[in-house]
């Protein structure tokens, strides 16, 4: 009998093989794909769909060997109704395939049987989706339905803690009983990810802890010692390299660091060669975070 | 020139013209629908969807007298992938086309360029969606994308506060401040409310509240008192017509109570009429809402 496996192992395996713990958001907004790709001159969700799938695929294969994670931004399939919805999944697939680690970044949650529905959807045995993010605000019964397939399928979860954006303290940072309201979310969310810990101990339920708050990437990190962050926010939102350190342990694991639009949009600046532009942005990433990782003597590889 | 149209007064008009606050959710799970439509023995994303959607239109035909508005359950389609999200806008717009107010439940919410493409997505002027749920996790960088197209578009959200689940306290009722989370929510839903008002005095902006948790109702309603409240949570998840009377105003308005399985799967008690079995339970739950509001002095037709 195989054993099955843990989702927090097969990405620090992921991780460890391109020695860079990376992700690339694939926030492929059809507006700002290279016009080498908008063959028709009226954007249909048919056209615009196509569109972004062939972008993927290109990005994919630019980035593969340098990055060994894909996070699929939902919103911007979404736009295109069942169309983009198919171009989302085929892209997931497509991933999958070429042996990255796929993170759908669709952070749904709702009451307990729905969220079992979208459970289902997302982290179902045959999905190519590898983990999912979610929503905390619905507390346990809207999550434990996702943990249930997690630990089943050897899939993983990563739930919104302290996000990236400029207005996330207005309910976050709420203080009640000494502490933050997301430190009360972490907390839960150390609780959740006990039961999904692999050979490695990290488990396979995780935060979402944004670049752009190393103070409290810090006391988060002290809360869920044993977690995986996703941690967005580098690159375009404004977070470099030593604001995401402290998201990491001192072992040099438990972070991966998400970069979208300054991956894939960069060929904006250097002509119509976006794969070649990509895996250049990819590199520069990687030199950077794991620069930073060695001064720190945080390096593991 | 048109004048903009305001979500608020076109759902007050539907509400009033079939005199009856109810809302069917079409949570229409394909493991429970009827066996007459389930054709194919083996089940396929392509089956499921078809069957979800002929099963909706049998619906929505048998209620749109009765009840105003529908509101569809995102998760139980997007199991089914893009054939699945295709069963979701085809419902969506046949419940449009037969004069039915259009609710999304998607409960989205992402940071602000993402929530932009969310909102684009089911708040576009040509969206058969008249107004989706949204998660407030974020604060309002994450909303205010979605309030742009409210405005522009005449279109609604109702943001989650106090949702019917059993663990909706351990985020919504942490107290800071000497006040829970839900009402520091329900305070940011009321400032957000206030540039969305129809003539007739209600914004466009509103919260979930789940109908039951009745007291959080009461003291919600103080807080928020230009907004309707989407109510879920009467029938299958127990509360009752008294329990759902604190959400309403005075005045018998700014209350949507909705029932989805206590109206879509009554035909597993009585045959495969499932039609005419929705169409009693809609009139049931329409007697039972009144009659509780006559009760209160609360009836405004």
């Amino acid at each position: 009998m195989k054993v099955m496996e843990n989702f927090a192992d097969l990405l620090m395996e992921a991780v460890g093989s391109r020695q860079n713990p990376s992700v690339v958001s694939l926030d492929s907004d059809y507006s700002r794909l290279p016009d080498s790709l908008k063959q028709d001159s009226v954007e249909s969700p048919e056209s615009a769909s196509n569109a972004m799938l062939e972008f993927n695929k290109v990005i994919i294969d630019s980035v593969r060997d340098i990055i060994p994670a894909v996070k699929l931004q939902s919103a911007f399939y979404e736009m295109y109704g069942s169309l983009g919805v198919n171009a989302f999944w085929k892209t997931a697939e497509y991933a999958k395939l070429r042996g990255m680690i796929v993170i759908g970044d669709v952070k749904r949650n709702d009451i307990g049987n729905t969220s079992k529905a979208y459970s289902d959807a997302y982290l179902g045995k045959d999905s190519p989706f590898d983990c999912i993010t979610v929503n905390p605000y619905l507390g346990s019964d809207g999550i434990n339905p996702f943990i249930d397939n997690v630990n089943a399928n050897g899939k993983g979860i990563f739930i919104l803690v302290k996000t990236s954006n400029p207005s996330s303290g207005e309910i976050q940072d709420l203080v009640s009983g000494g502490k933050k309201v997301y430190e009360r979310v972490a907390e839960l969310v150390d609780g959740w990810a006990q039961n999904s810990i692999g050979n490695n101990g990290y488990s396979s339920v995780g935060p979402v802890v944004g670049a752009t708050y190393p103070e409290e990437a810090r006391r988060l990190r002290n809360i869920m010692q044993k977690s995986i962050f996703l941690v967005p926010g580098y690159g375009a939102q404004g977070a470099g390299a030593s604001d995401v350190m402290n998201s990491f342990n001192r072992d040099g694991n438990g972070a991966l660091v998400v970069s979208g639009r300054g991956i894939i949009f960069t060929h904006q600046k250097s002509g119509d060669d976006f794969g070649e532009a990509a895996e250049q942005a990819a590199l520069r990433m990687k030199e950077d975070l794991t620069t930073a990782m060695k001064d720190k003597g945080f390096y593991p590889w």
